[in-house]
């Protein structure tokens, strides 16, 4: 913990490596693209998953488990799908090893697969094939099902949890009797990522569609968040589809209506993955390490004792046990440091890193004094309180943390989302103020493609319940009915 | 629901096929070996990864995760290792399909990987290799980590859950700076296992060690837990590695001790998988469906309306959701079933197919006289009871049935473990009585392994405190010191 990091300002991208690094996060393995999710950086992911998974169940989901390969022939049913995956996966050949007589240990020719199997990318295909033998008629709907997964996606640029080979997610796929009940899903869905990622990571986020281009292959419309990193970039931070009959005429999944009736069933797919991580990380740490909100912090807070004798850490102890117990009666999850390898401005530092929301600092000045620092992690501010009501206090002030976090994401976002009229305007705050811009195009796939190769900036999404304002398309300048979102993104 | 089981007596293992289809807990996917698990099966390994999960952590361990792939060259590093896994594994050899241009999906023959990727059969390559950045210094040491994470190993003959390709589970993964503490923690976690089979899933374990022959590969010791299961196989319920320095070595993992000196890491790896629901199934229950411990059933009582008007329903659906709250404030999980398109009967059926414990009826006559209709799943019997105080009846009566399963099966167990005292008794035995036999062996795995050529019965465990007892070999007449545990097995 002895060298700091690179400042945001210096480089951005830099900065966000070694925190990942040094806050014990995530590191890459010797697998080409995949990485290896450390204990700290994996109960982050825990504690975001329980919270969802609650999430999910209150809206009348369960959870099910479909298989990790998916046989080639199945994956080329939907044609757009395919199209959208097929350059990127991983592909099982055979079965099996052996040696090779000389030592060496070598594939075995004879154990070809016929057919050969894909790694899932996305279990859409699978789950469909799977679906036909679960529906026959109006009773067996709706299906609402998730899957907690791994999935592979042969990415060539790879960034610890924003990018990576295989990464961690849950995929909701869900199958409706009515077109109009798999929208509402849809948006129910998107719903859920939304209060999830503002109430629980405390990253404001705009709902919106995506753009045909942008769409997820096989659907007929992509709903997204998208947030804004320090950075002034963006990025989608989860998605909800609504994949029509597409899927069922792929696969030929059938259900007689009420009327007797046969008719294909609707479909919607949804998910978020350890991406989020990277997301969380992005938009609230800052130059000395994590700023995690209280409500997903593994650790929400740490005691660290001040002392130079055996018989004063004895003392310091027994007062932070017995505040230990009060925090965790509340819920509250405290670690001790009682570390004797370690001097304290190390461990603050340390703790610093990791994101710990509130500090407190014990030494025997304040047991005589029955006070106690307290230090919290998002501002830096440091004070002196009372031992008595102390669980309380820190109850109260881990809400405002999250509160304050949020406000502050809330207010960069706000300060970074500006309208441009014309495209120099759009070109030149591209290239000095980043950030979100809002502006008129004129809804063709040809503008957004020309925009994105002069820019790299894509439409991240149309918002939900745009207002309506005619302009002229910034590159075009033929007419438009609303603006969109653009951003470079994530 | 309509159609019932073929019985137990009939053909044991045709039993469990259709049980696992109509209680809807898993099936059969279209990709050879792998399994579908449905949301009901899936929800009894939610309860049991929970369950687990909070003694894992009670013991020291965090979660993390590390790469579904391992390359070919760290597989072939532990020469026993690959020896034990190399002929049944999933080999990625590419990662691109493309079009050949006559609308047909191909593998790409240009994206072929330099050193092919095997699909993670079980992870101690790639977290050895890992380990390997972790570890410089004794004050590293030790690390407890544990992943719960999909597997692959390319079985021929498939059986849902009991045997498949893919399979979820937990593998722990620990390093230690001494023998004695690698040696202590595989104990440990044996203990775990044991606990929980016995405490949640309510099936009685013998603890054992394994014989070389039935070793982990890669493993000095190998720790397991035995169960018997009602047809009289055992099944290898948990297993515990104490594997030395073996893959310290392989991986090049030393520390510096306490006094400066360099040493190789000591390790264990443990781990439990979705086979343990096949236990659960086959351990418990009967012709008429599944019987689940309370503890692990996904619906834990169901209420059950019988009536003749919407009036008479609206009017029981009142009583069942003032005692649904009652029963949920004690944490329990309550279904009120009041599906219109079903007869009570075809109700009842189906929660004893699924083995919900317990099963309230409520009828208008009920109404009048305060009683309610309670039928517990594991014996069967029914009784009235009064609606004043119902919460604490079924809460004891959970515990009761709890406890009687267990009871009951372990008095199977008892009953159906015998000794042999000569081979042909024991062959006798085994094919007249099945069970556990408890047998001298003279020590060596030749005379193991001809036991096993003719009669298909294997050595579960060493008995752990096993109690000396001087002998001579069932099959050599070779002196032997104890008895081990010989069965057929799944």
């Amino acid at each position: 913990m002895s060298k700091g990091l690179t400042s945001r300002e210096e480089d951005y991208s830099q900065w966000y490596n070694e925190l990942v690094g040094k806050a014990d996060m995530a590191e890459h393995s010797a697998v080409r693209g995949c990485m290896v999710i450390k204990p700290y950086g994996y109960a982050i992911w825990e504690n975001m998953q329980a919270a969802l998974d609650k999430m999910f169940k209150e809206t009348g989901h369960s959870n099910a488990y479909f298989p990790l390969f998916i046989p080639k022939s199945f994956f080329s049913k939907e044609a757009s799908h395919v199209e959208g995956f097929a350059t990127e996966c991983a592909v099982i050949t055979h079965y099996r090893l052996k040696n090779d007589g000389h030592g060496q240990i070598i594939v075995d020719s004879e154990a070809k697969l016929e057919e050969e199997l894909i790694v899932r990318p996305t279990s859409e295909t699978i789950i469909w094939n799977t679906y036909k033998g679960w529906i026959q008629s109006y009773r067996d709907l709706p299906i609402l099902v998730n899957q907690w997964a791994n999935v592979v996606r042969w990415e060539m640029r790879t960034r610890l949890f924003l990018r990576t080979a295989e990464f961690l997610w849950q995929e909701g796929h869900t199958a409706h009797a009515t077109s109009k009940e798999a929208v509402e899903e849809t948006e129910r869905m998107l719903d859920v990522y939304a209060d999830f990622v503002e109430n629980w990571m405390a990253v404001p986020v705009i709902k919106g569609k995506k753009t045909e281009n942008e769409r997820f292959a096989g659907a007929i419309d992509t709903y997204c968040i998208e947030a804004l990193m320090q950075d002034g970039k963006a990025l989608q931070a989860g998605t909800s589809h609504f994949l029509g009959q597409n899927f069922a005429k792929a696969f030929d999944v059938k259900f007689t209506t009420k009327e007797g009736k046969l008719n294909y069933v609707w479909a919607t797919s949804w998910g978020v993955s350890t991406r989020l991580i990277g997301a969380l990380i992005m938009a609230h740490s800052d130059d000395s390490g994590l700023i995690l909100p209280p409500k997903l912090a593994p650790i929400q807070v740490v005691i660290v004792p001040i002392y130079r004798s055996d018989e004063e850490l004895e003392k310091i102890s027994e007062l932070a046990k017995s505040i230990s117990t009060e925090l965790k009666l509340k819920g509250i999850s405290v670690k001790f440091d009682d570390r004797d390898t370690l001097r304290p401005g190390f461990k603050f530092a340390e703790y610093e890193m990791k994101g710990v929301p509130v500090r407190l600092a014990i030494g025997s000045r304040d047991l005589e004094d029955g006070t106690i620092e307290i230090a919290r992690r998002d501002n830096k501010e440091k004070q002196t309180i009372s031992r008595e009501g102390i669980a309380d206090y820190v109850e109260n002030l881990l809400k405002e943390i999250q509160v304050n976090i949020f406000s502050k994401a809330l207010k960069f976002r706000d300060e970074n989302t500006r309208e441009a009229n014309s495209y120099e305007e759009f070109k030149e705050l591209l290239d000095t103020k980043a950030g979100f811009i809002s502006a008129h195009w004129d809804g063709t796939a040809e503008t957004e493609k020309r925009i994105k190769d002069e820019t790299k900036a894509t439409i991240r999404c149309i918002p939900l319940n745009n207002k309506p304002e005619f302009g002229n398309c910034i590159l075009t300048g033929k007419p438009s009915s609303q603006r969109v979102l653009f951003a470079r993104a994530y």
